[in-house]
C-alpha cells in the first residue's frame, strides 16, 4: 500500500493530521508525502491531477483517484488502515467525538484571522473571540469528559483533528504575545490542549518550524503569497528553516527584510 | 429503540435528514420526532436538557444523553440501525459521498442569505452565488458519477443531506423567481435534484408547506422572530398551514399583514 501519496504544503496542519492518524495506527511508511513548493505556480502535472484546484493535501490512491479535504482524508486512511482503530466504536461516543470535530472549522477561521489581521485596533477583539473558542471546547469537554486528559481514555480522532492547529497557534503567542490565562474556564481545554502537544505522536513539527515558516502570515500574506519589498517567502524551501534567524515578534510595527530573516 | 425522540423546529430540513434516512432504513417508527413552537421562547425543560442551547435538532437518546447536528446525528442513527447501510461500505466511495457533503455547508448559507435578502439591487448577484453552487455539484458530479442519476447506484448518503435543501430553495423559486436555466452547465445537477424531490422515501414536505411557513424568511426574519406590524409569525402552529392562503411573492415591494396571510 505504499503507493498512497499524500501532495501537502509545507508544516500544513490539515497534512499533520494524516501523518498523526497514519502514527497512531503504526501506518506512517504507507502513504508517500510530498510537500509542494507554494511559492511558484502549482506545477502543471498536479493540477491535472486535482483538475484544476490548488487547495492542498490531496491523496492520490495507487489508481490515480484524487481526495481532497482533511477529515474525508481521515475517514479513508481509517478505512482502509482500520487497526488500530482511532474513531470511536461505540456510536454514542462517536457522536461525541464528531460533534468536537465540527467545531475545528470556526477555531481555524479564528486563529487564522488573528495571525494574519494588520489592524492593531482589531486586536483586542480577536484576542477575545479567540478566547470565547477555547472557551467553547472548555464547555465541551466538561460536558463530556470532565475528568479526563483526552476526551476519552487515549489520544484519538478528536485529538488527531485538533492537534495540529494548537500547535500552528503557537504563531499567536509569538506573534501576538495570546496565551491562555490561568483561569478555570480555560483549566479543562488547557490540559487538553497541552497533552496533545506533548504527545509522542504528533511531533511532526516544532515550534521554531511553525513561528519562522508563517512569518508572512503574520504580515497577511497566506499561501506564499509575496510581501512588498520581498523577493521571498517564508515559505520557501532553501534556505531551509533551522539556519535561519528568529522572525521579529513585533509585526504590527515592523516588516523584516529577505535578508533579516536569512531568505538570502 | 423508540425512546429515542428528536426536537426540531417546524419543516425544519436538517430535521428531515433524519427522517429521510430512517425511511430509507425502514426505521421511521423507532425516533419520535417532536416539534417545537420557535415562535415562542424555548420551554425551560428543553433548555434543561441542551444546556442551555437554543439549535435544533437535537436527539436525546434513551438514558437522556443529548446529540446536537444533524450529520453527526446522521452517523449515529446509521451505526445504530446499521441495515441497510446508507453510507457507501468501500472506502473511496464513502469519500467521495463525503468530499460531496462537505459542500453542503456553503449551499445552505448561499441559499439562505438568498431567500432572507431585503436589498432589490443585491438580487442578482445572489442569484449568480447561487447558481455558481449549482454549478459546483454539477461539476462534482460530472467528475464522479457522470452518467447515473444519483452519486452511485441508488438514493444514498449524500442525496440524504442535499433532498431537505433542493426542498426548501422552493422558496427561492417562489419568492425571488430562481430557477436553474435549461443550460448543459446545470444538466447534471438537475437530473440529480430532480430524482431526489421525487424519491418516494423523501416526501415528508410539500412546496406549499415550505412555501407558506417560509414567508418571514423571505422577509428577513429568520427563526421564528416577528416581523414589525405583525402579531403572529408565519411560523406558528395555529391556523395550521394548509388552510392559510398562498403568501404575495412581491416580497420586496409589499409585506402582507396577518390577516392577508391567514394567520388570524
Amino acid at each position: 500500500m505504499s503507493e498512497l501519496t499524500v501532495y501537502h504544503i509545507p508544516v500544513c496542519p490539515f497534512s499533520q493530521r494524516l501523518e498523526i492518524l497514519l502514527s497512531l495506527k503504526g501506518k506512517q511508511d504507507s502513504v508517500h508525502f510530498q510537500v509542494v513548493d507554494i511559492t511558484k505556480s502549482r506545477p502543471d502535472w498536479l493540477l491535472k491531477k486535482t483538475r484544476g484546484t490548488t487547495a492542498l493535501p490531496v491523496l492520490e490512491t495507487a489508481d490515480g483517484q484524487i481526495i481532497k479535504e482533511s477529515l474525508v482524508l481521515m475517514q479513508y486512511l481509517e478505512d482502509i488502515f482500520p487497526e488500530p482503530a482511532v474513531a470511536q466504536q461505540n456510536p454514542y461516543k462517536r457522536a461525541i467525538e464528531n460533534m468536537l470535530t465540527r467545531m475545528e472549522g470556526e477555531f481555524v477561521n479564528q486563529g487564522y484571522g488573528y495571525v494574519m489581521n494588520q489592524d492593531i485596533t482589531r486586536r483586542e477583539d480577536l484576542k477575545e473571540s479567540m478566547l470565547k473558542q477555547f472557551a467553547k471546547l472548555n464547555d465541551f469537554l466538561m460536558e463530556h469528559s470532565p475528568s479526563n486528559v483526552f476526551l476519552f481514555d487515549d489520544f484519538g480522532w478528536a485529538e488527531t483533528v485538533f492537534t495540529p492547529l494548537f500547535m500552528r497557534f503557537w504563531f499567536l503567542e509569538y506573534y501576538e504575545e495570546f496565551q491562555l490565562p490561568q483561569e478555570e474556564n480555560y483549566a479543562r481545554v488547557r490540559k487538553w490542549r497541552d497533552a496533545c502537544i506533548c504527545h509522542p505522536k504528533t511531533q511532526q513539527v516544532t515550534k521554531e518550524q511553525i513561528v519562522k515558516l508563517y512569518y508572512d502570515y503574520a504580515l497577511g500574506a497566506g499561501n506564499g503569497t509575496l510581501l512588498t519589498d520581498r523577493k521571498k517567502s517564508s515559505f520557501v524551501f532553501e534556505p531551509d528553516w533551522p539556519i535561519r534567524p528568529w522572525p521579529p515578534k513585533n509585526k504590527y510595527e515592523y516588516q523584516a527584510t529577505d535578508n533579516e530573516l536569512g531568505l538570502c
